[in-house]
C-alpha cells in the first residue's frame, strides 16, 4: 500500500527537524514493507512569501488535497513577516480548509525525561489534550475602529457552533472510551466568558447523556492550569476549545519536561481531507541554525501519521524506538542539549532510525 | 486616619477566611495606630441571590462607592447559581463600576512552602502578573442564534481600547521601574488571535518607547504558560489581557506551591472608586464547612489593602508575620492542610495576628 505524503518544512528549526521524521518513516517503511511517495513543499514559508508576497501559491487546495497526509515542521519568522500574517496564511488555513477539526496532543512523561515537577515520574503523567481545531477564538471575524485616535477600539469575535462544539466533544468522548480511565475533563471558563463558555458547558453535559460510562469533570481554564502542574495524573483526556486547547498543549508537554519532543495530530475524522501532523513546538528562531534542536516531536508526529494511516504496528515500533532511546539518557544517546546531552539533531534522528529498523 | 472598609465575604470559604483578614486588619491596627470601620455586607452571595432573586441590590453602587477600600472574600456556589450568574452580578460588577482596571497579583514562593516545581527555593519566583480587569475577553457583547437547532450558534466579542490598554500598560511599565530587573514581558497570542492581540503588541511597543530603561519581551500565551513552569525565574512584572492575566494569575501561585495563599488587588489607580482585594482562590465549595481553608490569601489581601490606603509599614508588617509563621512550618505552626499541616482556618488565623501584633 501506498501512501502519498506532503513534505511541508516551513520555516526555522521545521526546516533542521523535518529530515529526521522522514528519516524515522523511511526506517519504519523499511521494516514494515510500506512504500511513501514525498512531495517537498517549499510554500508554506516566510522564504516562499519573501519571494512571492503570499504565503501560499493560489492553487494550494488542489496540490495538497489529494495528499493522503500532510507532514508538517513548523512555520514563522517573526523578525521578517508578522506571526498573524504567516499563520493565517499557512497552518491556520490547512485546519479550515481541510477541516481538521480535532487537534489531538498527548502528553506523556517519557523514560529518561526529568520533568520539572517534583517527583513525577513515568506513568504519573499521561493524558491526552483534544483541542477544537477551526473555530472558536481562532477567528477571522472583527475589526478596528478610530484608528489612530484615543478611541481606537478593536474587537474580535469567538464563533462557536453546535456542530462544531459536539463534534470535537464527540471524538473526545469516544477517545476516553479507550482509556483505562474512561474519564473526561471538561476546560470551560464560564463564570467569566459568559456567553460563549456557558454554551460550551451546556454542550458537554448534553453529550455525557449518551456516554453514561465516562465520568466527565470539568475546570475553568485559569485553575485548570493550576492543576496541570499540581495534580497532573488527576488527568486522562481534556477537551477544550481552540484557544484552551493550545494552551492546555503546550503547558501539559511543559509538566512532561519539553515540548520539544510532544507530537500532535490534525485530524479530519471522516478522512474526506488530509490529516496533518506537526511537533507541538514553533520555528525557534532563537535556535535556528545551530544544529541542536529537538527532531523527537517530528518523529512522534510521524508515528501518528502512521497509526492514522491504519499502520498500527508501525506507529507504535517508532514511539518505542524515541522511548528506548530517550531511556538509554545522554551518556549512552546522542541526546539534544535540551535533554541534558550534547548531540545534534541529525546525530539524534540517525540514532532513532536505527533502533526503528532494528525493533 | 479612619479608613472605611466594606467586608463582602461572599460565599463558601470566602465566609471562612473573611474574619481572619478582618483579624490580621485589627491587629495591625492595634499595633500601628490605625482606625477601621468596618460595614458588613450580606450581598454579592448565592445566598442574596436565594433571598431575593438577584445577586445584589439596586443601590449598591451607593453603598460601596464611598467606601475607602472593598474586603472581599470570594463568590460563586455553581450548585445553586450558575457561575455566569453568580460573577457577572458581582465581582465583576464591581471591576467595572468602579474601574478598577488593574489587577495586581504577586507570585512569590514564600519560606516554608514547598513548589511543586523541582528545586525552586524561596527567591527563585517573585513576579508580578499585572491583569487588566475590566474589557477584552470578558465581554458582555454577543449571543446566540437558532437556538435549539443543528446551526445553533455563540458569538461572544472580545473588546478592546486603545484606553483600555495603554493605562494598564503604563501601570505595569510603572510598577517594572520599582523592580530591581526592569524588566517586563508581555503575554501575547498575536499568532493566532489575530485581530486584537496584534493590536495589543503595537501598544507595547509603542508604550516601551517611553520606558527605555526597561527591557521587554513577550511570548505568546501558550509558552508562557510552559515557561512558568520551566522558568519562573525569567519573570520580573508579567502584564496581560483580562483572559490571559486571569490564567497567569493562577498558574503562578500555583508554581509557588498553593493558591490558597495568593493574595490581589483590583485597583482604581486614580481613587476615584474604592479598589478591591481578594484572594485568589475561589470559593471551593469541595471543602466548603470543614473550617480547614487556608485563610493566608485573604490576610495577605489585607496587606496588600494597608499597603494601598498608605500604611507601608503595618502591610509589611502583615506580610512578615505570615512569612513567619509559614516559616515556623507544619510541626510549630498551625499550618492548614493544604500546607502539610493539620491547623484550622481560625488556628492560622490567631496565629498569624498574634505575629502581627508582636512584630
Ligand atoms: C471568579 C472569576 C470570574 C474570576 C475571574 O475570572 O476573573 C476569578 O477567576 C479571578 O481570577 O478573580
Ligand atoms: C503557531 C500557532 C498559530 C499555533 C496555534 O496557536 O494553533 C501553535 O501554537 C499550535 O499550537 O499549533
Amino acid at each position: 500500500m501506498s501512501h502519498n505524503i506532503a513534505v511541508i518544512p516551513g520555516d526555522g528549526i521545521g526546516v533542521e527537524v523535518m529530515p529526521e521524521g522522514v528519516r524515522a518513516l523511511e526506517a519504519a517503511a523499511r521494516r514494515f514493507d510500506l512504500d511513501f511517495k514525498f512531495t517537498d513543499i517549499d510554500f508554506a514559508s516566510c522564504d516562499y512569501f519573501e519571494r512571492h508576497g503570499k504565503m501560499m501559491p493560489d492553487d494550494w487546495r488542489d496540490r495538497l488535497g489529494g495528499m493522503d497526509a500532510l507532514f508538517f515542521g513548523a512555520v514563522g519568522m517573526p523578525e521578517r513577516v508578522p506571526d498573524h500574517i504567516s499563520l493565517w496564511g499557512s497552518l491556520l488555513q490547512f485546519r479550515r480548509a481541510f477541516d481538521q477539526y480535532v487537534n489531538l496532543r498527548p502528553c506523556r512523561l517519557m523514560p529518561g525525561i526529568k520533568s520539572p515537577l517534583a517527583g513525577r515520574a513515568p506513568g504519573d503523567i499521561d493524558f491526552y489534550v483534544v483541542r477544537e481545531n477551526t473555530e472558536g477564538e481562532y477567528s477571522s471575524v472583527g475589526g478596528r475602529m478610530f484608528e489612530g485616535t484615543d478611541r481606537e477600539v478593536v474587537i474580535q469575535d469567538t464563533v462557536m457552533t453546535r456542530t462544531g462544539i459536539d463534534r470535537v466533544l464527540k471524538f473526545a468522548f469516544e477517545l476516553a472510551k479507550t482509556r483505562p480511565r474512561q474519564k473526561l475533563t471538561s476546560a470551560t471558563k464560564s463564570n467569566g466568558i459568559s456567553i460563549t463558555m456557558p454554551y460550551w458547558d451546556e454542550r458537554v453535559l448534553e453529550m455525557a447523556k449518551s456516554y453514561p460510562d465516562i465520568s466527565v469533570d470539568k475546570f475553568h481554564i485559569d485553575i485548570l492550569t493550576a492543576n496541570f502542574v499540581l495534580h497532573p495524573d488527576w488527568f486522562d483526556v481534556v477537551v477544550a476549545s481552540n484557544l484552551f486547547g493550545d494552551i492546555l498543549s503546550d503547558l501539559g508537554p511543559a509538566c512532561t519536561g519539553t515540548i520539544g519532543v510532544a507530537p500532535s495530530a490534525n485530524i479530519n475524522p471522516e478522512g474526506h481531507f488530509p490529516s496533518l501532523f506537526e511537533p507541538v513546538h514553533g520555528s525557534a528562531p532563537d535556535i535556528f541554525g545551530r544544529g541542536i534542536a529537538n527532531p523527537i516531536g517530528q518523529i512522534w508526529s510521524a508515528a501518528m501519521m502512521l497509526e492514522h494511516l491504519g499502520h498500527i504496528d508501525a506507529g507504535k515500533a517508532v514511539v518505542d524506538a524515541i522511548e528506548r532511546v530517550l531511556a538509554a539518557g545522554p551518556s549512552d544517546a546522542p541526546l539534544t542539549p535540551d535533554l541534558g546531552g550534547r548531540g545534534t539533531t541529525s546525530e539524534l534522528g540517525e540514532t532513532i532510525a536505527e533502533a526503528i529498523k532494528t525493533g
